[in-house]
């Protein structure tokens, strides 16, 4: 595998925390990190042209293989260019293997050794999905990044289920690592284990130990507190390979992307600014806005004073019009707010972790987000 | 009224034909005509932003009073800086009384000669809207171009119905020219009459006795032929100020657009292109094409070669993709292709008038929407 194309630059890690500053470099160019990928499942950023997202700050975007392998169908993704070219997105994209949606989303799912059964969440089609089928779809696919198909329970589980889960997700990855990669593609692994210290280093060590380009932690993000992940993520860091890129699967809120970066955490995707937006919710510094509030009818505020997304050439008062009247713009507008909400985010850690002053950055943007939160449930 | 800030300036009538090519100068600018006018509803074009409303060509939207007015309310617009300030429009805008509106939307509509009473279509509430209530919130809006309220009835109608409506809405509309006028928004009158040639030429010269800055046909586009359109056109037409603009209003086709400004007409609004974009439907020079078609699940090809909007940047295949995944982005981009689809048919009609050829134009492009209407019925 060329996985030299896949090189991680390490630029500076933080004075008081882990927090790291870095470029992990693809072959559809590089990527700043701490970074935040937005969610494009079905091969498009729900309501957000390319152009768009490129002037959210993005650098680099998320695709499901589970999604675009039910519908289209990873063959006519490939037969109509791949990923990149449907999309029109000339940068990196990084593919879910489907792990999570298997257990999430499909129905009557049964995981055996040799794959997991389920029905589509679409039409109840019987699928089998192989660790080998994984990366064959993300291969058709085209990303940039592939991730290895794991084997992801529900918590709480019990031991025997998180280890059994474990042990099959560190398997998987071997069989992942064991099919001839495409060119110019890298495969992260991913480490499971639940909220369990022991299981999640165990994890680690044997995933390390393959030299995979890169490492996710999953298995998180799915009901826990947030003193529950960060304990695990402390746990778990340690024994992640220290000069390759760290993403946390599908955290978070803004809280949570400080909290993980100042373990050391490069890379994260959610759903979280692209669904809030559509339900109009905002978020900014002092805390999220509910836009659908009568008090904002007559408001002439941006949402966020020096945001420089088109949302925020609006008022407040026209946006709140657009959810009252059920206009798809008012889902559109916050969505791309939100989505540059989070990037400016990216890109203000990334200078504070610069400047050696990251956990004084964390609790400054902390701060204000509790005095705004107070404001909402006014 | 300051009628002067609109000065229409007639460039060229094509040799062959009653078609023109004008400029029509507002407080807001330019707009080269014969022009289309996206639908603004809401205050928003559904779905598209005003930097993609701009990218494709438009230079004048549309608004309607008798929505705004309902919601959020025309002092909610007035107080959060009016329309152009709340959609980030810098163009010319030009609202609807609501005349339309009251008799196809409203319930339980009276019309009295005062005033028309009719239930809100959102929540039952009664309202009450005369020629002067009109007017108000068309300057409460702040519009470049405020239309009379007209008295539109549905089509057929018996003769007493008809001469009935068309007396009122010249009544009206003297009503509406006797209210003191917003510095820097005109005033355009509606010719009604339906399909009756003789009424219909009765209220365009008793309405150019009233000298307005515009006039626009009305009552049309509510289920009469083509045939009967361009006839009842054909006879309204002679009848009207040639030194101002002419303004066809809810037209229509790809195909009506071209017979109207064949006769003389400068200005068009339609939903079409914006409601069809969003259920599948493409407009190219070949036809439309229906792109939820399984056909297309692996064409590459874009909607039409050489047009340059961000739509067309994608495939066919992808854009179908779109459509059977339910994703926003299929209506947003076929939306978008669509208006600059019909902005570009303005401007090869301005160019094939001062070329003298539009006769010839209006051939051609008829018989390329043929050839492809058979297509898509295949």
């Amino acid at each position: 595998m060329p996985t030299s194309i896949f090189h991680f630059e390490l630029h500076h890690t933080d004075a008081s925390t882990a927090a790291r500053l870095s470029t992990f470099h693809t072959p559809h160019g590089p990527v700043e990190m701490p970074a935040f990928m937005p969610v494009g499942t079905q091969g498009t950023v729900k309501g957000i042209t390319v152009d768009q997202i490129r002037a959210s700050g993005a650098q680099m975007v998320l695709g499901n293989a589970y999604h675009l392998a039910l519908r289209p169908g990873a063959d006519v993704v490939r037969d109509l260019g791949g990923l990149h070219a449907i999309m029109g997105w000339d940068g990196p994209i990084l593919t879910d293997s489907g792990g999570f949606q298997i257990f999430s989303l499909a129905e009557m799912t049964e995981v055996l050794e040799e794959h997991a059964v389920f029905r589509s969440h679409i039409d109840g089609s019987g699928i089998v999905l192989s660790p080998e089928r994984a990366i064959e779809i993300q291969q058709q696919l085209g990303s940039d990044v592939a991730m290895v198909l794991d084997h992801v329970v529900s918590l709480p589980s019990s031991p025997d289920v998180l280890l059994d889960a474990m042990q099959r997700s560190i398997r998987w990855a071997a069989r992942c690592r064991a099919v001839p990669p495409r060119e110019g593609q890298a495969l992260f692994a991913i480490v499971q284990g639940g909220l369990d210290p022991v299981l999640r280093v165990r994890c680690a060590e044997q995933l390390a130990a393959m030299d995979f380009p890169g490492y996710a932690v999953g298995g998180l993000s799915v009901g826990e507190t947030p003193e529950q992940m960060v304990a695990t993520l402390r746990a778990t860091m340690p024994a992640l390979p220290a000069d390759r890129p760290r993403y946390l699967m599908g955290v978070g809120r803004p809280e949570d992307l400080l909290a993980a970066i100042r373990l050391g955490i490069d890379l994260f995707d959610c759903v979280m600014p692209t669904r809030n937006g559509r339900n109009a919710l905002a978020f900014t510094d002092a805390g999220p806005l509910r836009l659908r509030n009568q008090k904002y009818q007559r408001d002439v505020r941006p949402l966020e004073e020096g945001c420089p997304c088109v949302a925020c050439r609006h008022s407040r008062g026209y946006l709140r019009h657009l959810f009252a009247a059920g206009e798809m713009l008012g889902p559109i507008l916050l969505s791309i707010h939100n989505l540059t909400y989070y990037q400016r985010l990216m890109a203000a850690a990334r200078q504070a972790i610069v400047e050696d002053r990251f956990a004084a950055f964390c609790a400054a943007r902390e701060a204000g987000w509790r005095r705004s939160k107070e404001e909402v449930h006014e």
